[in-house]
């Protein structure tokens, strides 16, 4: 096992009418003015934006509002949220919705405070300095609520990049699955989706012998397998709803990540996707991990053949390991096909024609030098090949 | 699920050397007179208390020293412990040691701020402030390095109770699992069982459909029999060891408790058996786990059934599925004695006589009214029932 640092300090708050106490979580971490940050209508229409606003004035916190971010955050309402927040003079920026609007609010935190462009973050600098963030959970899909990370699409280039630091930890995350229950299936099922996804990223490792990690995901994933048509056959499922809620919370804080390389390249193939098309980032990973899987496969079979086994119940074909490893990636995608996931370009709105441009910014954009590596390392050939698998 | 709060600040630094880190963390959290606290002489011999002791002068941290913490902590040291704080001017805890070292660090660490007796956290007063704790490591067992929670054994009577709160949780935690490597085989068994019985206590529950606490429960179980048979084998198995220490952590901080009741019998019942006997907690635990289940069992049938087949790998029987749950509890016993854990009341050095005294304690001591409850209610007759089961 490789040495490792395992830190996150966020008090999670989860269960039913929780959102009731952010006013008196914000106190507790020292906020007395306030910056609300949400997406659309539908937190509004909800009563969600009232609950959360009742309970800071029943504590005597001010605040002001920002609404308006839109899946894939845009770099344009980070500037407004960091100007905003210097002619208000907020100290505490609490998120009202989903893993966009979070990562919102830790751009607007970590820019508020610093002298130079908010989007140098996104270039490759620490960010060591932030107002606290707070967090009502809306989604469960980015992890966002227990990360140090933060993705924003810059319009310019419409570079799609990640930020990170632990300053912009949210201090406290409020998680009631009963506020996830009105979501679409398809918004549920992308959600599920990207939460596979982040435990997929962390199996792919390169290191030997972290028993205790590979356990720990597989662990997540079989909730995900047993929960996610659960609630796809019956919405208000609660129960279910708070097993992938938690679950997604616990994919992503690093708990089952620790100690070995990880994979991420199935995040940043996709990152283009949804930044060109705008596609929900979970139905982009749906079309896009299978195709990754397939192209690596070969440079672990076992790791794909454990995967299979244990978690997908493939039975272990000791003659052709082969053959049980592609099984499983198939196992997979059936899953994610019959919660409604796409499958395939024409699904997500993606062209053929894209590939070289989305290759281009994929291996060159931002700094980059010909290609992206992870549990293999992929030059603009591969990735040329992984996404003409998708069409 | 129910609702919950999960809290882990702890900055976990894990791996090779990180011992050296220690001074560099005291400093990160406010440090600047720390007692360091440790057991017996192994940490002296070993040249772990002088790479702390370098550690803290490199940063400029004054230090002074109280060792003779004995396995079941007791109470006398802790008030020494106080005491020497109060006249040296300390602000800073260090634990150097396992979990007897760590839950008298932290005792003292509540009792130097406060007006009373520190005992009266251990009758049930919330420790709401204490001075930092840090620790090192050098046992994987107790889990007392990521729990806001200490056991410490007040003399007088010969009482072994736990007090809790955040407070009390380490500020960091160093993890070296090279440190356990000279560790003597029995310990290292010990520290095992502990881990697992941290397990179970979580996993028998009275709560419905909280897949994923279970679905964690169990990958740290399986981390456990993989790994436990390895590092008996071979106790210089850097891996092996690495993976037990996380697990250990990771069983103990509630990352997989959260959601739902859990039991604890089999902890209040053997903590009179290492108070009265002295004999490792671990030790107890494996000679007291085997008759506690098999008296629940039938509380909850398909819950033992679940992990016999899940972590044991039984086939299950569904026309007769108390012998699939009897069979997983009978591999676990196999299994902890194949690591070379007791397996009755004469190897721990307990007597057949004592039984009635053991009851008492357990059931009357320090304001019980007759039963302990967790999984099931166990009453005086029940208790008795089970210490009998393991002569």
């Amino acid at each position: 096992m490789e040495n490792f640092t395992f830190y996150s300090p966020t008090c999670f708050v989860f269960g039913k009418e929780t959102e009731n106490e952010a006013g008196s979580y914000v106190k507790r971490f020292g906020g007395s003015k306030v910056l609300i940050h949400y997406g659309g209508e539908s937190a509004k229409r909800s009563g969600l934006l009232d609950r959360v606003q009742d309970s800071l004035k029943k504590e005597g916190i001010d605040f002001t509002l920002l609404g308006g971010v839109k899946p894939n955050p845009r770099s344009g309402l980070v500037y407004e949220g960091i100007d905003l927040c210097k002619k208000e003079g907020v100290d505490f920026i609490l998120a009202v919705g989903g893993g966009s609007v979070i990562d919102s609010a830790k751009a607007i935190a970590a820019g508020v405070v610093y002298d130079g462009d908010f989007w140098d973050f996104y270039r490759g600098k620490r960010i060591e300095k932030a107002l606290p963030v707070g967090t009502v959970l809306t989604i469960a899909a980015a992890g966002s609520e227990g990360s140090p990370d933060s993705v924003i699409t810059k319009e310019e280039g419409m570079f799609k990049r990640g930020a990170s630091g632990d300053a912009i930890r949210p201090k406290f995350s409020i998680l009631n699955p009963a506020l996830t229950q009105t979501l679409p299936a398809y918004q549920t099922a992308a959600g599920i989706t990207d939460i596979m996804a982040h435990l997929y990223e962390r199996y792919l490792t390169n290191s030997k012998e972290v028993e205790v990690t590979d356990r720990l995901i597989e662990a997540l994933l079989l909730t995900m397998k047993h929960e996610g048509p659960r609630v796809i056959a019956d919405p208000n499922n609660y129960d279910a709803r708070a097993n992938i809620m938690w679950a997604g919370m616990v994919a992503h804080n690093n708990t089952c990540g620790v100690g070995r390389s990880q994979d991420w390249n199935s995040h940043s193939i996709e990152h283009e996707l949804s930044a060109l098309y705008d596609c929900a980032h979970g139905a982009g990973l749906a079309v896009t991990m299978p195709a990754v899987f397939k192209y690596e496969m070969n440079h672990n079979i076992m790791r794909f053949a454990q995967a299979a086994v244990r978690v997908w119940g493939c039975q272990m074909d000791f003659e052709h390991p082969e053959v049980t490893a592609l099984e499983g990636i198939e196992c997979f995608q059936k899953f994610l096909i019959s919660l409604g996931m796409p499958k395939n370009f024409e699904e997500i709105g993606a062209k053929e024609e894209d590939i070289p441009k989305l290759v281009e910014v994929l291996c060159r954009g931002d700094g980059r030098q010909g290609s992206i590596s992870g549990f293999v390392t992929l030059n603009e050939e591969d990735c040329t090949n992984i996404y003409k698998m998708m069409i």
